[in-house]
């Protein structure tokens, strides 16, 4: 062929793209984690893409990189004084600016969830990505959200996990209230800092911290340490609260966070040991939270960070409303989870096509034969392809091989003649089959 | 409440987002539209929402307004001569991209759908969204398409758009080769020209053609009225034949696209009477298709013009790659049909929540128990919330009644009690249930 003038394409760092079959798989997981979310009675949401830049910057300037949109003629036209879009970075922004837009039509507690893309402009690295899936689910309601809620995200987060076949991962659930008390009571003053040096202790250990608490923030070596005695605190039941009282620290916050943190971790005793734990360590997102908070990670991957994350906040909606609207909500990352099973080839990859059976065309005169099968089968569930041509058998036959389908159905060659069969492909068997009732395997 | 510096969100024009119960009704048609594809063997593809913009623009200036995207900060950074991207404004660029890119990977006659969103930076009005969905269909091969594929792709919208039940619709197909030919043996020699004007049939009349093509391309009166002739045929079966040949031109375009058309006219003899007819009025992208053009409309709503469309095309990838990819693909505006339906009232809406069941939490000592009876029905693929705080049972019901779930379950009030019973809210009756076993009207 001559040679054209074409435009050869690159793939698009941070931007992922699966082949059919791993789609198959990305599209199982979604639907997965949909059908969970829905078995606890969660509404789906979905946003558009875009949001005002002004709502998207509504808390302040962000860390996130926004994408903004431009049109490429823009100009030419023109609409002037529109508002400037950018694409979401979140689903949380979109969910309260919905939440402040709808707020008379909506009951409470209101229970959504949201799987969407998002966007960052980030640099792309292991598990960060600029476009991803992230699948939020949250409930808010008007005068503070019941802490049976707290269980039920950790609960819903450990469903999703477990359904999907992650492998092991671990969810540690902390209060904030608990880190935020002991510091005050120490007299600790930096808090935030403080709490940023608590949260290195799996990287630097616990000697490093101790040292950093002293020479960076000027806390005494017993106070550094009672700190860190602290953090350290982990366990599966109730016990970390005889650990947290054996330190001594005594202040209200503690003993409310403590309280919810027992309420919630035994809402949760009847999961599997070791999948949900208490630890005191945990310091995410505390500008934000308020009370719980979770975070998720394999256990296989430990560098990897975290998989999952959220926690109980005051407010959802205060930028956009004159409403107090509390919540507690959990993300799902799913790209960074699926992306680091494909990369790890521990994904249970679907076959490379979703059509169970092809349909032989042994020849133009029994087509309406063979396309009376396809459709029968159809109707009975099953992904079906007619064979396109009337092309030797062979042929068809290392089609349905190339394309990894099950089973090849065989109508009769000749007209008038009625002995259909089908072959399982795996198994190396034919047999006579009828459209109507044929079932794989029986 | 103090009064708060809250920035009060607008709605974005073209940019539509629906409520929960109108959004599960989206995702019910997202999900059959997959499972037509699916049940026909084809796989699924979800590519970037981004493109580079040379890749937008390999085939010369495009009329949809692209939007290119711009990070908030960029210059910041910064990562000089990346590419500049812009967010796709249909699937098929994506598609042609994609299997240049994976050429060597693929397996032909190579079947994919894709249902994404696309964005188009235009005036939003009636069924024209900034944001929308679509749906694809294609099917590409290396050394010509097989003509069985020209049927299926409207076999496949057809039971699309009966299995979404949009009400009364209609296919019309066409074959591009018969006006072709036509006109050149009629001697026409503006083709595309008198092609727009022979399209305007429906709306302007025969008449108001006939006049255009005289005034406006200086076509004699006979000639005019002898395409205009052409254009008013249309049946649902193979009678368009006898009706092309008593006009009497002859021509060995019009012979080709004939016999194609009756091929799969034929092919679709199946499908219910009226549902697909030929048409040989329809000029569809008549600069892009080859062969085989299709058109689908509400019959209902004749001004609103198309609500899928498609055709065969003779390269898909030709931008791309030194290799020459004929198709046929059709692709559903799943956006326009769904917000058209929903302006009209037309939908068959979901249910306010997806929630099944609510189990009363009528105690604390008795929490145990009902969420014991929560996690049963999940397991049994119920979708069940349990009332978040043991408050008054009237209470609880007002919830259940809000949220349009129509059965509450009541565990035991007390400790050492074994007797649960349900309600089912519509029919106002309650009775006996035991979770492992109940079934909704059972």
């Amino acid at each position: 062929m001559a040679d054209k003038n074409v435009y050869k394409p690159r793939p698009i760092s941070g931007f992922p793209e699966w082949s059919p079959e791993v789609r198959r798989t990305e599209q199982r997981w979604i639907d997965t984690i949909r059908r969970v979310f829905e078995s606890y009675g969660y509404g789906n949401l979905e946003t558009p893409s875009v949001e005002e830049l002004d709502v998207l910057l509504a808390k302040g300037e962000t860390d996130k990189e926004i994408y903004t949109l431009q049109r490429l003629h823009e100009g030419d036209g023109d609409e002037g004084g529109e508002a400037r879009l950018g694409l979401h970075y979140d689903l949380t922004v979109p969910f309260a600016r919905y939440a402040a837009q709808h707020f008379g039509e909506l009951v409470f507690p209101f229970k959504r969830y949201q799987i969407q893309r998002v966007w960052r402009g980030e640099r792309p690295q292991e598990g960060r990505f600029r476009e991803f899936y992230q699948c939020d689910v949250d409930v808010i309601d008007l005068n503070g959200v019941s802490l049976t809620f707290d269980a039920e995200m950790a609960e819903v987060a450990h469903a999703v996990l477990s359904t999907l076949g992650i492998g092991p991962f671990r969810l540690r659930l902390s209060n904030r209230k608990i880190l935020q008390g002991y510091l005050a009571g120490l007299g600790v003053a930096d808090v935030i800092p403080a709490i940023r040096l608590l949260d290195k202790l799996d990287k630097i250990g616990a000697e490093g911290v101790v040292e950093a608490l002293q020479v960076q923030l000027g806390l005494a070596a017993e106070t550094a340490q009672r700190c860190v005695a602290l953090a350290e605190i982990s366990s599966s039941d109730a016990s970390f609260v005889e650990a947290v009282r054996v330190l001594g620290v005594e202040n209200e916050l503690i003993d409310e966070g403590l309280e919810e943190l027992v309420f919630v971790i035994e809402a949760l005793g009847h999961l599997p040991e070791g999948r949900v734990v208490a630890d005191l360590s945990l310091a995410r997102g505390f500008d934000y939270y308020t009370g719980t908070v979770y975070e998720g990670a394999f256990l296989d991957y430990s560098d990897f960070g975290s998989i999952c994350s959220g926690g109980r906040y005051d407010d959802l909606a205060g930028s956009f409303i004159n409403q107090h609207l509390p919540g507690v909500g959990i993300s799902i990352g799913l790209t960074r989870i699926f992306s680091k099973l494909v990369a790890e080839e521990r994904l249970d990859l679907s076959r490379f096509s979703p059509t169970d059976v092809l349909v032989v065309l042994p020849g133009e005169e029994v087509r309406a034969v063979a396309a009376g099968v396809a459709q029968t089968l159809r109707g009975r569930g099953f992904n079906v392809e007619l064979y396109h041509e009337p092309t030797k058998i062979g042929k068809q036959l290392r089609y349905a091989a190339r394309k990894e389908i099950p089973f090849v159905w065989f109508p009769p060659f000749k007209p008038g003649e009625t002995v259909h069969e089908v072959k399982d492909m795996a198994a190396g068997v034919q047999a006579e089959a009828d459209a109507e009732t044929w079932t794989p395997g029986g």
